[in-house]
């Protein structure tokens, strides 16, 4: 067995999943959700071996504590835990950073803290969706605190090496700004095509390969991604006012029956896509 | 040997799954592409066992001919090859069906036109793209003319089953407004997401998985899919101002910090998705 202790707050997907690849990895594995049946499923599993409480009691034990839980739980949840804290790496898995970074400069965590967002896609949620090797090969995030620690740094390149992942350290200003088109944009934008197709009067089970291929990121849970877009709306703001600009351009040219402009503009977004 | 003869106009994608699954199935096909390498790997591969002309000239021998071109080009050739036409049924694979059905009624050919969409999604293109088995499981939208006889319409049902397809009966008008919304808005929502981020000052690169499935239809001709837009322009303007007054509905609670707004706004398209 691994000698290091890992609390993971949340086991949901991303926790979870984390849960099964560290015990897998020999880790020693205490967690805790706010839904009793996904920790009892995890103990059962045998994913977790222990429990932690949620005023942060049992997390002394940890080397590593983790809050795979929603951006605004996670920062309350830091101020919560912070007296418990004696190991040398706290971290988070949520997709925007500059909010959960400033919360734990504020609990006092500063130099034990590595906000991570692991990039790996999915639009399922909750223990069930869990699985082993979530990570493999996905970019996992990693944006420090300006008072962190080297150990705390270190720690964290190995923890998320551990499950497959690949390591970038960025600034939490910059992750948010390119989350903001690269990854909240297009769920935006996913969402906004489902409203629109919700007023065509049509049946969603009509949609073929391609609108569901469109809508996919829809699906993911409103609660979390309406949070998500607002912790990061100064970021999302001009992304989602670019492709308000996008989607006028296209309809002025089908209004026109400009088919040579509307190529251009389709042509431009291939284009870029093709990386040229 | 099935002992019909099908003559395939364009060895794309469409086309060319066609002629693979009929050649298999044992009918006889004769082939023609303007591309002439297209051609002459389609008879090297032997997926068609002969050639007609671009004039029409050959087609007498036909059973059925299919016009697997893209809709402006359909409607020409509909006209050119007319005089040559002696088998039961004249069919065409294109996204939009109104104008095509116009054309074969022009063209003399409504006794024997049905006109027919594959709803079979790939973003790929090209003969090299083409495979066995592209219809299995998808729907084929069959859309007769006014004049349409009961002959051709039995042989268009057979015809598209024959290669895997379910078949559907529906009005030119009605198939045009569905497509309008299911297919072709999700196509221009990729698009003006893919222009969008090509705002960015980002690489495609850097896209993780969730932007890769939100862009994925961008990829798709340029050419191609202004043509199809344009030709079913005026379905296609309400369904793209949809998708504009959304992304503003969204824009807009996220400038105001709306939470609970935003939360609305995904939850509406979440259900329409669910089917709700």
């Amino acid at each position: 067995m691994n000698d290091l202790t890992v609390a993971i707050y949340g086991l949901g997907l991303i926790g979870g999943s984390l849960a099964r690849d560290l015990r897998a990895r020999g880790f020693r594995v205490l967690g805790f959700d706010t839904e009793p049946s996904a920790l009892s499923k995890a103990l059962e599993e045998g994913a977790v071996h222990g429990t932690v409480a949620a005023d942060g009691e049992g997390i002394e034990e940890a080397d590593v504590v983790v809050l795979a839980v929603p951006v605004p739980a996670a920062s309350s949840l830091l101020a919560r835990i912070a007296p418990h804290v004696r190991g040398t790496l706290v971290t988070d898995t949520s997709s925007t950073k500059r909010g959960i970074v400033a919360a734990a400069l504020a609990a006092g965590l500063g130099e034990r803290f590595v906000g991570a967002h692991p990039f790996a896609g999915d639009h399922r949620a909750g223990w069930s969706a869990s699985r082993q090797g979530l990570f493999l090969g996905c970019t996992a995030f990693l944006c420090p605190t300006p008072d962190t620690e080297l150990a705390a740094l270190e720690r964290a390149v190995e923890f998320w090496r551990d499950v497959g992942a690949r390591t970038q350290v960025l600034e939490a200003t910059e992750h948010d700004t390119r989350m903001a088109w690269l990854s909240h944009l297009p769920h935006a934008t996913a969402s906004a095509l489902a409203l629109a197709l919700s007023q065509s009067g049509l049946s969603a089970a009509r949609l073929g390969p391609d609108g569901c291929d469109a809508t996919r990121l829809a699906a993911n849970s409103p609660r979390l991604w309406a949070g998500i877009l607002i912790d990061n709306a100064d970021a999302v703001d001009p992304a989602l006012a670019a492709l308000e600009r996008s989607v006028g351009a296209l309809l002025e040219a089908v209004r026109r029956r400009d088919e040579a402009a509307l190529e251009r503009l389709l042509s431009s977004g291939k284009r870029w896509l093709d990386g040229e």
